[in-house]
């Protein structure tokens, strides 16, 4: 008995370890990945966007770094996604063009994606394959098995992978909803199958590690729905939430029909989503329900309800435009009713308040998140992050999707489970965790990071640029143009300065003027002394000119001296 | 008896009209300013400043528009202070030097206010009197009575105001703490007295309308400072909290000494602060238990106490260094622990995340206001915000001090309370309320606004300036410059491209070369055609780089072309 277990020990201990890389999600709220790795076969898990930060001024959005695939693109054998949200799949359209590896997901999270790459002209190109929960999926060293999950949107999983070194679980973003409004329940029966089997590492989400206790269910929300409808039957009723929560939809839309009313569906991203769902048969609408937004005026108000993208008060979306009397085919007042069914995203509650008060100036009814019931999370809350641990009883946790004081809260959390400290690994974005049946370490790290999106520039806006961006936003700008003969040391033509968010220059022309004045002293000065050295010419200019700029407006503008030599 | 009646009413008739006009705080958070006017006397309610928005790129600070009062200085009575903050005392150093009218505050409010000053040098020249609770101060046509409150800062007042009409209230900020750490409980016996005689006006503030119930005492948070120090004895701790908060600091004092820890103070406003509360007498510190921070490892970590500004995540403040560790004096470790014993105002939210995240990094042991109660609101709640109305029984109600929102919300709570609806005004600012004994109604209104503060200008960047900001924020600058003799049709030199927050021009050499290309090729064809009006020339330019720039990177940067005649 002694001897057979110490060859199985040898035997394991002369397999390779299975590497895990985090290159999103971790540190970070969004753009999700994960890389598992075993010899010459890798796998990566989700391919997610994130939001720039507030200093990343004219950002459009953030993906990973993903060098190192590219390093290794002989080895990936898929993309596994766990669902369709932004954040698990809105880099594959930048990462598909670079990397056209295979790409696994259930039937609604491939049917979002193929609306993206159409966008991106990469739907021929690619390689998409729908997976049903319960399925698994051979991929070189690995099988990967989807297991279904509850999330604020449809057919969400979470994977089992099977490796040489034991199974690793990967929750993707869940939730426990006990009375779910499609589908089904969880699968805890084959969580916990695993879990008595034995999982070697466990992966879990942290969103809502902060939040004690348990996600009500998304049932919740139709009630206060419902109430809603039925006291407010003489109003036409404007519900925003986000497109992606199907099941929210499907809510809005039930009780309309309890209640009489047609919907009208409006924003871009909401059309496109319910179209989706509706033909992959995610959604069920009664025939005839669905209006045009240019029909709403045939009916009488209070038979209407509008569903609309908007509910993060994005500029120009739909709900902004209605609330600031833009929006083409509806206008709010006090016989309307709005209902906000989300919750606002950490920096947006400031968008959202805009739109409120907009909407209370006007008269219009207003029921949102503080009110009443109207949202509730698509993440588990710390009761059910211990039911994921429960369940699965891992050997080794790595916490993901979260920033630095989600992680750790969801660490002490795992040692609450009588998980011990050495198993417990928060990792950084990039470093390499190494295990076996014996033991796990981080081993080292490879190159990750944020790539920056701006336009059709894809990482060509870095440090140097949002730099200047942040000055030229405080400040502003003051060019000084001047000609010189540099040979004769004679000014031929200005100095004139032109400025840009600096002042009002109409109302700062002794401001200006002395400013030009400044600068003709200095070049003058300089070419009477032979300072004929470009850079120090401009530098002479650039250093009085901010000196005498700041001692009149404590503002520092950047100053840029363009001296032409003719 | 009926006679008599009648001749009172047509005494009354033939006075005139008591006007209030919000000059800040109407549709906003902050720059709270109230002007109330009795023909030829005028006195004004605080003189707060506000935070820019997060599109008022650059700006430092926002002011209420005067205008009105400058028109109106000789009627000016006097300002009447309710208490300390910066969105009620702010815009003084502003104001007075142009009005310098007498202000009129509480004893730890004017010592404030005194240090504000001396920063702009205004001391000598401003008339400062100190007013106690209880205290009425005669200003024209009106007599103002300063009535105690309790709020998040010492000697906090509401104003009860006589007029030739009836007495107006004013609760400024308040909150009902039936346990104050220091002072007295709210004066109820005052103000219900006030409204047995009969209010006329009350104007009471919204913060907190959304929030039901009563805000919890000042001293609850004592109680969990008691338990975080108790339970953490072997640490250095850490409190960060709003500097104005003088009770809070007297509680961490007060913890402190219990548990035999020097104090230690860093953070400009908070040293400044406890200086002029020890001084004034509003904060009783046991002789030798403050330390200079210079001093703090000359005592072992569990003894010591360490206070600090940044509790909004201030970036640069003190606490924001120490998570970055850029204190001079102090780095943190997992030896320490840091309370954050504040609320993140609305915007604020994901610079304490950043503060926290580094924290946790760092192994730094950090209680914020999500785990346990380390902090308190000053502005009352729905059912104080009720008790207010209950005690004053007004007559017309405008309520103040809050967005659209909550001035509806607020108003929607005092129709609960039986008040009606012709008799309730949610003003807009500038907008003047006449009442008299029968009737109000707002009868028109004034000049109001923001004033921008950048630096040292007031008032002079505006809607211009702020749209070419958020232009250079957005994608940058490219300035084309260029020399050319008009008459003989010939370039001379250039054109030359310099960009600043584009792209970064190193790793995007043939997108710049190429835009040098269409800049000679435009100019040369308009040379060719006879093209040479400036305007024209440099539209053409401008066009031909924008449409190229913006098909290659779909960004659209600021374009100054800039070109000399020589």
């Amino acid at each position: 008995m002694a001897r057979k277990k110490k060859t199985n020990k040898q035997q394991l201990q002369n397999l390779s370890k299975v590497k895990v890389i985090g290159l999103g999600g971790l540190g970070e709220i969004g753009k999700n990945m994960t890389v598992i790795e075993y010899e010459d076969d890798l796998i990566v898990i989700d391919c997610g966007m994130g939001f720039p930060d507030d200093d990343m001024l004219g950002i459009d959005s953030v993906i990973p770094d993903v060098t190192y695939l590219e390093k290794n693109s002989e080895k990936i054998r898929g993309i596994f996604l766990t669902h369709g949200h932004e954040d698990h799949i809105g880099a594959l359209p930048y990462v598909l063009r670079e990397l056209n590896v295979p790409v696994y997901g259930t039937r609604l999270t491939i049917g979002i994606l193929k609306n993206k790459l159409i966008e991106h002209n990469l739907l021929d190109s690619a390689k998409l394959f729908c997976i049903a929960a319960g399925d698994v999926v051979d991929a070189g060293a690995f099988s990967v098995e989807f297991i279904r999950v509850n999330h604020s949107i449809a057919d969400a999983c979470a994977l089992a992978i099977d490796t040489p070194q034991g199974v690793i679980v990967h929750s993707g973003d869940f939730k426990l909803d006990l009375t779910p409004i499609e589908g089904e329940v969880m699968d805890i029966a084959r969580l916990s199958e695993l879990g008595k089997n034995g999982v070697s590492l466990l992966m879990c989400e942290s969103t809502n590690v902060e939040h004690s206790g348990y996600t009500p269910s998304e049932k919740t929300v139709g009630a206060s729905l419902s109430n809603i409808f039925h006291r407010n039957k003489d109003k036409r009723i404007v519900v925003a939430t986000f497109s992606s929560n199907v099941h929210r939809v499907q809510q809005i839309i039930n009780t309309s029909a309890v209640y009489n009313r047609k919907v009208a569906i409006t924003g871009r991203s909401m059309l496109n989503i319910v179209k989706a769902a509706i033909e992959l048969g995610y959604m069920n609408v009664p025939a005839g329900l669905i209006i045009d937004m240019n029909e709403i005026n045939k009916f009488a108000p209070e038979n209407v309800t509008v569903i609309t993208t908007g509910s993060q008060g994005e500029p120009m979306s739909a709900l902004y435009r209605m609330a600031f009397g833009d929006h083409a085919q509806i206008k709010l007042g006090n016989k309307d009713l709005v209902v906000i069914s989300a919750h606002a995203i950490p920096g947006n509650e400031k968008l959202v308040d805009k739109i409120l008060n907009e909407f209370y100036r006007n008269g219009v009814c207003v029921f949102h998140d503080a009110d009443v019931e109207v949202h509730v999370s698509g993440h588990a809350c710390r009761e059910e992050i211990k039911l994921m641990h429960a369940l699965t009883k891992p050997k080794y946790f790595v916490p993901v999707h979260g920033e630095y004081k989600h992680l750790m809260q969801h660490k002490e959390l795992a040692e609450e489970m009588g998980e011990s400290d050495d198993d417990i690994f928060v990792l950084d974005l990039g470093q390499v965790l190494e295990f076996d049946k014996n033991e796990a370490k981080i081993t080292g790290s490879v190159q990750s990071g944020r790539v920056l999106i701006d336009g059709y520039g894809i990482g060509d806006v870095g440090s140097i640029v949002l730099r200047d961006r942040k000055l030229l936003s405080q400040d502003g700008i003051i060019i000084v143009v001047a000609s010189v003969d540099i040979n004769e040391r004679i000014l031929l033509s200005g100095p004139d300065i032109v400025s840009r968010g600096f002042v009002y220059v109409r109302e700062s022309e002794e401001l200006m003027e002395e400013a030009r004045n400044i600068c003709t002293d200095t070049l003058l000065n300089c070419l009477d002394n032979n300072i004929v050295d470009w850079t120090q010419l401009k530098n002479k200019v650039k250093d009085e000119l901010s000196k005498y700029v700041y001692g009149q407006t404590k503002r520092r503008p950047m100053i840029i001296p363009i001296i032409m030599n003719i």
